[in-house]
C-alpha cells in the first residue's frame, strides 16, 4: 500500500482567488493565442469513420452481448433496460458506457511572483471538432499510473502520485456524463509544485483569470480541465483576500458575493439535504443488461447502433492517425450525437444575493439515483422544444429576455469518447422582480451551498463544466 | 409527485446544545426507570429457533438461489462472492441481506420550558437480547410512508411527511451494517412539533442529556435510536450558546472543543478528501451473487447456513409470536453471531484538541469501495485477537491501559435482523505523549471534521453507533 501519512499535511491559502483575478499572467493573452496556433500547426490528427468490423480488436461479444476490446481494457459498450417511476420517461433502453477505473485529471500550479500559474497542454482529441483544445496538465489513466506500467510516460504525473514532491490543493473524485457512462468517475487534482521545472513546448503556464477569460470562447477548454477548475473553492471573500474582492465590480463581484459565508441563503443547508434525501427515498430506478444489439428501439448495423427516432445518440467507429513525436494509430467506438445540447442555470438574485436554480437529475449512470445538475440539461434541447417531454425553463434559455444573459458559449464535452459533441452553455440572470414558479425537483442555492456540496461529489458534470466558466473579472 | 417547497424553509437555532447538556427533564430518570419497567411487564414476547423449512411464506428460490418471502416484501438473503486487492483477506463468500427500500428512523421533539425533549418509544424486537429497548419516535418502513398503503397505522409518522405540521432538524441517509447489508440505507430524521401532542403509554419524552446518560447503560438504547442520535450537530460552542459550554469540565468539555471551528486539527478537510480519494481509487473490490445453498466454505442445512469455521456468523430462522395490544405471529430469517463483537475508537489530544483515529473501511455492501469507521471494528473480536488477520490496535482494546477508558458499554445491534447480537463498545484515550504508529488506513480528525463529513454519508453505522454514546456532560 502506497504511504499516506505525508499526504496528511496542512495546506497553507491556495491563492487561487488573486490568481482568479488576474488577467495578466507570466505570458499575455496574445503570446498564448500565438502558442496555441504554433502547437495547432504541429500535431496533425486524421479521423476516419469505420464500421465496426473494421476496428481492430474491438468485438460484439459477451453475455449478455457487448461491444469490447479482446484486450479487456479501455472501455465497453453495454445494452441497459432502464424502469422507473420519476419523470416523464419510465421506461427506455439505450446504450452506455462502462469504464470502471478511476483516471486522474490533474492541474500542476507554481507561484510566480507570488500568482499561482496553471500548467495547461494543448491537446489532440479525435472527438474535438478543433482537433486541439486546452487539457489539464494530466490527463491519466489507471493503468498511466499504477505499478501496472511503473508509472511511465506522462509527464508530471509523479507530482500526483508522490505526496512528498508537491501540495494537493484539491483531489475530488468526480463523474462524468451519467447519462452515457455507467457510473464512471475520475480523480480532480490540483497540485502546487515549489520547485522550478522545466516545461515542453506543447505546455505553458497561464493564470487562473486567464482561463476563466478563455471559457468566454467556443471549444477552447476541454471537459476535463473544466471539470477540475469547477472543483476549485476561491478564498471566502474578507478571508485574507487582502481587499482582493474591491478589484470585481458587476457580475464577477455579485458571483463573489454568492460565495459569502455570512450572507444568508434562501435553503438553510439542512433543508437541502432534506430535500434531495426525500427524493433519494421516494423514487426507483431499476438497470438490467441486456444485449447491444438487441436493444429496443435502437437499429444495430456494421456503421452505427442507432435510435429509431434520431433524436439521440449513435454508437459509431472511428479510426484515428496522429502524427506528433510519435505516430499512433488505433480504432475505437466513440458516441455520435445528432445535435447540439444546452446546459443552462437560470441565476436570481434572491436576499440581495446571487442564487443558482439548481435541478435534481436522475440518470442511469448516476452513483445516487438523484444527483445535482444545471436548471436545464439537455441532449436534444432543439427537438424536443414544445414537445411533452420538453423540461421545465427550456423556452426560457431558448427565447431568453433580453439582457439576462450572462455566459453564452459552445463547449465541448470530452474527445476521447465525443465525436464532434458540442453543448450550449448558458447562464441567465431573472430580474429580482420576475416571479418564476419552481417545480419540486428544483431549488435555489449560493455559490457557497453548492461549493460545499460540490467537493462531495454530488454534481453532475454538467453543472460542474458552466461553473467552470463562471468569470469573476467579469462586470 | 410529493410537494417540497414548503420544507425548504429556514430552521432555527435547533437547542440541541442545551438540550444535551440538560441532565433533568419533564420526568426524572427514576421515573423513567418506573415506566420502562411498567413497559416490560406489559409486552411479552415470545421467540422460538425454527427450521427453515418451519418459516412461513420463506423459501429458497430464485436463479441464483436466495432465501425469500414468497410476496416479494420484506427482504431477501443472498450469496455473494468477493473478490479485492485490499486488505489481508482477498477472497471470501458470505450471505448478505438486501433491502432496497429506504426507510424513515425518526424523533419527533418538542420543547418544553424551552429545552428541547426527545419522544422515545420503548420497543420490543424478537432479536433483543433484553426484548425491549429505546427505539425512535418512528421506525417506518417505505410501504409504511408511501401511498401503496395510505400512510396509516404508526403514530407521528405524519410530521416526517407533511413539511407543514413540522420543522425538519436531521434528513440525511445513512447507512447500516454494509458487512451484513447491501446498500441499505435508512432516512434518519430528527423533526421539531410545536403544537401540544397526546403520546400513548408506551412513549416519554426525555431530555438529550437523558439519553446521552442512558448510553452509559448496556443494551437501553437501540440501533436506530443511537444512529439517528449520531447525526446531530450540536450548535458549536461559543456559537451563541448564552455561556452552555462553561457548565461542561472534564471530558465533556474536551468533546466540546474538539467541535469548535476555530481550533486547527492535525490535518486539513482538503487533506482527509485527498487520502479518501486516493484509497477509493486505488483499490477495487469485485462482488458477484451466487446461489445461497452453494457458498463456498459455508453449510447449509434446514436450521442453519453456517461458516465451516464458526468464527463469523448464522442465518437462522425464528418463529415470533408478540403479545401487545393485538396478537401478532410471524417467522423471519435472522442472522446469528457466536460472540460478542468490539466498535472502539482511540482517541488523542494533538494540538491541545481531541482527535479521533478513523478507519477506512471496505465493505461489500459499501456504497462507495471505502466507508469511514472506527479505529476498531470486528464483529469476531476476541477470536482473531493474536491472528494474522487480527486489525490494528486490536489489543490496545482488549488490554486497555490503566485510567485510559473513557467510555464502556454493550450495545445491541438492530433487533430485527441480528439475534441477540450485542457488542462492546469502547472509547479508549491515549496519553498525549504516546507515540503511536498509524497505518495508511487509518487517520485522526476532529469531531468537528467528523460531524462535517457524517451528515453526507461517510460514516459506517459501526462508527455512528459510537458517536451517538458521546456524552458532553460526562467529567
Amino acid at each position: 500500500m502506497m504511504s499516506i501519512a505525508p499526504a496528511l499535511s496542512h495546506v497553507r491559502q491556495t491563492g487561487f482567488l488573486r490568481s482568479a483575478l488576474s488577467e495578466e499572467g507570466l505570458v499575455s493573452l496574445v503570446t498564448f493565442r500565438k502558442w496555441l496556433s504554433e502547437r495547432r500547426s504541429e500535431a496533425p490528427m486524421e479521423v476516419r469513420r469505420v464500421p465496426f468490423s473494421g476496428m481492430k480488436g474491438w468485438t460484439f461479444a459477451g453475455d449478455p452481448s457487448c461491444l469490447r476490446h479482446s484486450s479487456g481494457k479501455f472501455f465497453t459498450v453495454e445494452g441497459l433496460k432502464i424502469e422507473t417511476d420519476f419523470g416523464p420517461v419510465r421506461y427506455w433502453s439505450q446504450p452506455i458506457i462502462r469504464q470502471p477505473e478511476i483516471g486522474i485529471l490533474g492541474f500542476v500550479t507554481h507561484k510566480f511572483d507570488g500568482v499561482c500559474h496553471f500548467l495547461i497542454q494543448a491537446k489532440a482529441e479525435p472527438g474535438n471538432i478543433n482537433t486541439m483544445q486546452l487539457a489539464p496538465t494530466v490527463q491519466a489513466t489507471r493503468s498511466n499510473y499504477t505499478r501496472v506500467h511503473g508509472g511511465a510516460g506522462q509527464p508530471f504525473l509523479e507530482y500526483f502520485l508522490d505526496s512528498h514532491r508537491a501540495n494537493i490543493l484539491v483531489d475530488q473524485l468526480q463523474s462524468e456524463q451519467a447519462s452515457r457512462f455507467l457510473q464512471k468517475r475520475n480523480r480532480n487534482m490540483i497540485v502546487e509544485v515549489t520547485e522550478d521545472i522545466p516545461i515542453p513546448d506543447n505546455f505553458l503556464w497561464v493564470t487562473l483569470g486567464q482561463l476563466q477569460r478563455l471559457t468566454r470562447e467556443d471549444n477552447m477548454l476541454n471537459m476535463d480541465a473544466r471539470s477540475v477548475l469547477s472543483c476549485i473553492c476561491l478564498e471566502r471573500p474578507g478571508d485574507r483576500d487582502d481587499g482582493l474582492a474591491d478589484q470585481t465590480s458587476g457580475f464577477g463581484r455579485e458571483l463573489l458575493r454568492s460565495l459569502d459565508e455570512e450572507q444568508s441563503p434562501m435553503y438553510s443547508d439542512i433543508a437541502i439535504l432534506q430535500w434531495l434525501s426525500m427524493l433519494r427515498s421516494t423514487y426507483f430506478m431499476n438497470l438490467t443488461q441486456v444485449p447491444l444489439n438487441q436493444l429496443e428501439q435502437w437499429t444495430c448495423s456494421d456503421t452505427s447502433i442507432r435510435h429509431e427516432s434520431g433524436r439521440y445518440f449513435s454508437v459509431i467507429g472511428v479510426e484515428v492517425e496522429a502524427r506528433g513525436r510519435e505516430v499512433c494509430h488505433w480504432t475505437q467506438p466513440m458516441l455520435e450525437h445528432s445535435n447540439e445540447g444546452l446546459n443552462g442555470f437560470l441565476l436570481q438574485r434572491i436576499n440581495g444575493m446571487l442564487h443558482f436554480l439548481v435541478r435534481a437529475c436522475a440518470y442511469p449512470g448516476n452513483r445516487e439515483l438523484f444527483e445535482l445538475g444545471p436548471t436545464v440539461s439537455r441532449s436534444n434541447a432543439a427537438r424536443v422544444a414544445g414537445h411533452l417531454d420538453a423540461p421545465p425553463f427550456l423556452n426560457l434559455f431558448l427565447n431568453p429576455p433580453e439582457g439576462s444573459i450572462r455566459y453564452k458559449a459552445f463547449q465541448s464535452e470530452e474527445g476521447g469518447r465525443f465525436y464532434h459533441y458540442q453543448n450550449q452553455y448558458i447562464l441567465l440572470e431573472a430580474t429580482p422582480e420576475e416571479r418564476l414558479e419552481i417545480p419540486p425537483t428544483h431549488c435555489w442555492m449560493t455559490l457557497r451551498q453548492i461549493r460545499d456540496l460540490l467537493r462531495h461529489g454530488y454534481f453532475t458534470i454538467e453543472a460542474r463544466n458552466i461553473l467552470a466558466c463562471l468569470d469573476f473579472t467579469s462586470s
